[in-house]
């Protein structure tokens, strides 16, 4: 078992959920092998109430005080933009402490000098979150993907956009209006520019860019629109055209060489990532073994983002001490089939006839199953017999089981065809 | 600069496309630090024609050969079935041998067994090739989502069955018409037994269960139902619910346990996994930090699993080297947007007046720009002017921004409205 301590920089809602995270453990040390111990947390305002109780011997207001101090074995970067965490971020990793950073804007803009000064230290950088949330997509790149040429990284990366697109698209509303409600809701901030013109999804390409085709790209040269333009019209043609509208921010490897682009896009309705809707992220990557791959959740959110940046410091923690560290997970106990409970699409021949379903009822009602509808679905009339179609509400695997056996043995019951659960969601 | 010596278990087609990546390299070394070589090969028959062509010298019809060949740091099976690969992957294990595996019926079989014996041994046995293809499902769960406590997972993933189960739905035909059809054309097996019934999905969900888990599960003590009972009016009248139809393989945390479970499950319309179809794969994990998130891709073919194995083969590499190997990519120049070719979807606010379309064109067709569709949409006959919706053919991004300062410069165009990029698949 290794014990690391982690210094946070900036504990806001996403650091809140890291330390609460690290805190909580919720079996991590025993799947990991690594124990984690908060050690120090540098903070703007001492005073301010938190979502996670820290110590007030582990707070200060002085983010030197995390990255010199010599108790702290990772410093977790979670200040955003590009200064101060650039100076903090260079003097943690020239002081031999490994860095893990959720910043888009100070990779995007200063990476190549902050990778330098890794290697050079010969600490880690790693920055899984500041790109898709907790979408494991750098990682997927650098590590799973390694025997792969990429030749395309196309995604759908700022929930902000999309949720106003998806709406737009939803609604026929007009971008304004929805931009306004965006804001009374959360979804977006009071000055939304970083969002909907497009700067944020520019970081994030430009990281993936880097990490995927070693190109480094000025981020003011890197084609840029946002979703200003977008009229509810725009929709409607669209989808005439079979189309719907995504910001779409991509890196692919052309004739002329990387080619990095970030804009409205009109994207065919039965792709993957025409369904991606509301907050959501999707990163398409298609390398050259492994074709297209598609990986798609919550791009943003304390809780995501936490994850995100936790398992860079556990992989930092177990290459760090030379090879995978013993880990186990206690097993879970196996749970037999007859405890699951979901709804129940039901197919029976039946005779079609009067009192059919009050018997039918009647069986599923003892074994205490609930109908939420039934109907009747294609009629033989010269066998007197139809299809009778019942979903169930949510139900226990046992009882239906017992149900069905009795159904098989009414007379009124010529077959049951099919009992086919349902996925819960 | 690292050499790793592999030796493969079996050159069938994953087999072949693996040998093939090895050979052709396309940039792996650079992009790892690590130079795989191919030291030795056990096939079944020496004689028998490859899609690679291997020097004699490499072949050998006795496996013993790789696995006890001192010049092999990495063996990787690609034998499948459960004998001989168990006693074989033992036996290179014992010796010391780190084991890359496709092989999802030993490891569902015998994984608990197989893992002892690495863990004494000291050598390294991955696999993320025996679930799910090309999608790094495991090596996420295992890496970038250690710190989540893994709640369910949920997953397409057998493409014979998702390939049947889609074009019945698309076609509404019988179940026996379509499984023909794939025998026919190579998605189904001769004796479609381990894919139809479930088999297949059995033990990749057996893999999965354990790995995120900790539970090992008999194989032959999960909850198994194939896809033959599925009818065309199945689809139908799931359809009318608002469902489709899909084969699940599950492994959920319940109040009971692990529950592992396999069978044909309705799937709500709009939920991700409805819209995965033909041979694709899907896993839908859940952590408690992360949430949702979902990884699609290829799930099968020899291409995406040499993906997999290569992947686990270079990372076993560069864990076994003591930490991260030096790599470096040689950068991609940057490309100028300029040169990017798609087609484009092109909204104006034109006079209502003859004469218009043929102006509009003769502006596009000067720029070497070919319209694929005009739409005239909405008219407002006070004002005398219509929308106009131009879909081009694919055109060069320069000869687009030349064409629309020209239509810009029109009298017969009141607003040139919108320019939006479609994306190519």
């Amino acid at each position: 078992m290794r014990t690391v301590k982690i210094g946070l920089l900036g504990v806001g809602v996403v650091g809140s959920a890291v330390a609460k995270a690290i805190i909580d453990d919720r079996g991590t040390t025993e799947r990991s092998g690594v124990k984690l111990e908060l050690a120090r947390a540098a903070v703007r305002d001492l005073s301010k109430q938190r979502a996670v109780d820290l110590s007030p011997e582990l707070l200060t207001a002085d983010p030197h005080d995390v990255v010199s101090n010599p108790d702290v074995d990772v410093v977790v970067e979670l200040m955003g933009g590009e200064n101060p965490a650039f100076e903090l971020i260079t003097a943690a990793l020239s002081s031999g402490k490994h860095v893990v950073s959720a910043n888009k804007e100070v990779l995007a803009k200063r990476g190549d000098e902050l990778l330098a000064t890794a290697t050079q230290s010969g600490a880690q950088l790693i920055y899984e979150a500041s790109v898709g949330g907790g979408i494991p997509i750098l990682n997927t790149i650098s590590n799973e993907l390694l025997a792969n040429r990429i030749e395309s990284i196309r995604a759908i990366i700022n929930g902000t956009t999309n949720y106003i697109l998806t709406r737009m698209s939803g609604e026929g509303a007009a971008y304004s209006d929805v931009l306004a409600d965006a804001q009374r809701l959360g979804y977006a901030e009071a000055d939304p520019t970083a969002d909907v013109d497009g700067f944020d999804a520019l970081y994030k390409i430009a990281i993936l860019g880097q990490l995927a085709f070693g190109t480094s790209a000025p981020v003011d040269g890197i084609h840029r629109e946002g979703i200003g333009r977008i009229d509810a019209r725009d929709f409607r043609y669209a989808e005439e055209l079979g189309f719907t509208i995504k910001l779409i921010a991509a890196a692919q490897r052309t004739e002329a060489g990387l080619l990095l682009r970030v804009h409205p896009s009109l994207v065919p309705l039965d792709v993957p990532m025409a369904s991606v809707n509301g907050a959501l992220n999707m990163v398409e990557v298609e390398g050259d073994l492994v074709g297209p791959l598609w990986l798609q959740g919550a791009g943003a959110g304390p809780e995501p983002t936490a994850s995100a940046v936790l398992g860079d410091v556990l992989n930092v923690a177990r290459t760090a001490s030379n090879g995978a560290s013993q880990s186990s997970i206690d097993p879970l106990p196996l749970a037999p089939m007859v405890g699951h409970h979901c709804q129940y699409y039901l197919r029976l021949t039946a005779a079609d006839q009067p009192g059919v379903l009050a018997q039918v009822a009647t069986v599923l009602g003892d074994a205490d199953i609930s109908i939420r509808s039934v109907i009747q679905m294609d009629t033989d009339e010269t066998a007197g017999q139809a299809d009778l179609v019942i979903m169930t509400h949510s139900a226990l695997e046992a009882n239906m089981q017992e149900a069905v056996s009795r159904l098989r043995s009414l007379d009124v019951v010529v077959e049951l065809d099919n009992l086919i659960r349902v996925e819960s969601y």
